[in-house]
């Protein structure tokens, strides 16, 4: 690891250790105060059938899952990925290792609510940086705060939510190259803007990319991922709690790695969200931001969007009222929905600015 | 909320605010970027089928779950229950609401292993106190302590893992009454010593109750949960990760609860238990120590432990050798298995002592 990122390791980092799980594939399990009795749940997902096993405790270190992951990535031995309980639990993970009094997170603004959120809780001392006010990155701003603070963390959404949108990469590229410390890239939507970090990883040591299943189907397992280089993951696994990942979550998240076909959905999303923005261009006295994402960004005008969004609620449409964020006054983010929905969604925004 | 425990909060938690979700029932959800296109997983388990939904998130507060762990536990409304992601997850939450540099979290030793791990991952002070010989606690040696350190946070698993023994109830509610901080009971084996403090947390404000569904049949799920007075649960609330538990997990469990049928199991196990004492009494050169839970410990009186574990695994047996944990020297653990797996143990574990 470059020294310049281990610096900003907690101290203690090295008198850790990973959890160490012994293998027992082939053994009479009579070592970790498991139910003996099998308790088997049997699934259907896809017309395909699957079985949980829910007395004995889950891979405390997701193995088959990881090498599903790299290996659908390229991913070779220099590097290695680390699972979260969600994406939120690899941030926290992430200021868990670069716990210091002296260290600050980094993050464009506004940007994940849960950046900042995370970084409190564990106590880190965070700093935002507006962006500007089309939501691109203010590079001159980034590049002098960076040289001021000399972030440990530097959290970059690509695409930014709620912004929707992606920022130029060699805006990124600078950040990456002029910190000390490590960039996450987060790519939660990546699947909806088809653009990675992913195979930048090689290039920079520093670099760490996220991402997860929430946002393509399976919001309701809770599993994030974290790719980077080998050394800095092994430090995460220090520190994360072993036997984070049900049973369940694992195996259907190996399932979908191996179907494979969560494209045709995602293209038909992205589709609706043409037709979703060509709608919202032709109301009156909307500023409809570019999204890259599976939402939409846009400002009302002349309306409060805190009115607005009562108005949809009344008609049984629930989107995120994103006024409380500074910078996004009068700002709703809705999320693409079926055909339908966005159509439902379209009238109902009509009816409330009329 | 008791003064005495208030000064041991950490010093923002004012500042903190629990997640708000809003209430999306009968609502058209184009709020949190799901994919809209149903993924439905349908589980038959225990011959009663049920369907989980993976495209939404879960609920991020469990409402459904923990009012059924409330009424089950007759908690009125003075108490709460939080859920976490395994007991591990509970842990780090009482780590972080205390997470003071003052702060010393006290611990009777050996015990659970987290609690020590979870607090040096947090950056909590940890202090240990040994046991007897016995592995009954030295009651004056804690009062002392308590006296001494003043803990913010004191954890007593009961009965205790990996000793399996039952503390003192008048020792323990010794310890309740004289510390300043909170005291959580960790009933992870509960469910086989048949003893709960729940009903005692009327008379402590400062007593919580922590649970596990690991050790009855559901260790693939990772649930544990947390009782104790609102105020208190509410404070860690806010330190908590919204949708901390996975739609699949929250399904079984309250189907769990509302089948309520994991006793016969529970017994059997007790009962094979008691089996297998039975027999490991009869070895020579075995001091085996009296256990309240689902699993044994003794100790090889003139063999290696390392060494009878290396034979027990060579004959595809895995217990737990506890062997590197000061005072447990060359004791092993074992869980109780089935009727089958532990008359196979009893016989290998002969055959490696001879």
């Amino acid at each position: 690891m470059k020294n310049s990122i281990k610096k900003f390791l907690r101290n203690d980092i090295d008198l850790l250790e990973e959890y160490k799980v012994f293998d027992s594939s082939g053994l009479i399990k009579l070592d970790a105060m498991e139910n003996p009795f099998d308790f088997n749940v049997s699934c259907e997902f896809k017309n395909k059938s699957l079985s949980v096993n829910l007395n004995r405790y889950p891979d405390a270190n997701c193995e088959n899952l990881k090498k599903l992951l790299k290996s659908k990535n390229h991913l070779d031995d220099n590097f290695d990925v680390i699972i979260g309980n969600g994406s939120d639990e690899l941030i926290q993970l992430i200021c868990f290792a670069f716990l210091k009094p002296s260290n600050i997170v980094l993050c464009p603004h506004p940007s994940f609510s849960m950046y900042k959120k995370i970084a409190q809780v564990v106590g880190l001392k965070f700093k935002e940086v507006a962006l500007k006010k089309d939501f691109s990155l203010d590079i001159e701003l980034m590049l002098d705060t960076i040289k001021k603070i000399d972030p440990a963390v530097i959290f970059l959404a690509y695409p930014n939510n709620p912004t929707g949108n992606l920022w130029s990469k060699n805006d990124i590229d600078l950040i990456i190259k002029n910190t000390n410390g490590v960039v996450i890239i987060d790519e939660a939507y990546g699947d909806f803007s088809k653009q990675s970090y992913i195979s930048e990883m090689r290039k920079y040591e520093n670099l760490l990319i996220m991402k997860t299943f929430s946002k393509i189907g399976f919001a309701g397992l809770r599993v994030g991922y974290l790719f980077g280089k080998k050394e800095i993951i092994k430090e995460l696994n220090k520190l994360r709690l072993p036997f984070n990942i049900n049973s369940f979550s694992q195996k259907i998240s190996e399932f979908h790695i191996i179907e494979n076909d969560i494209s045709k959905q995602t293209n038909e999303i992205i589709k609706n969200k043409e037709l979703l923005i060509k709608e919202l261009l032709k109301i009156d006295n909307i500023t409809v931001f570019q999204s890259a994402t599976n939402f939409v960004l846009f400002r009302l005008e002349n309306k409060s969007a805190d009115n607005v969004f009562e108005k949809l609620i009344n008609q049984k449409i629930l989107v995120k009222n994103m006024s409380n964020t500074p910078s996004l006054n009068n700002c709703l983010r809705v999320t693409v929905g079926t055909k339908n929905e966005n159509e439902l969604f379209i009238q109902s925004l009509k009816n409330s600015i009329i």
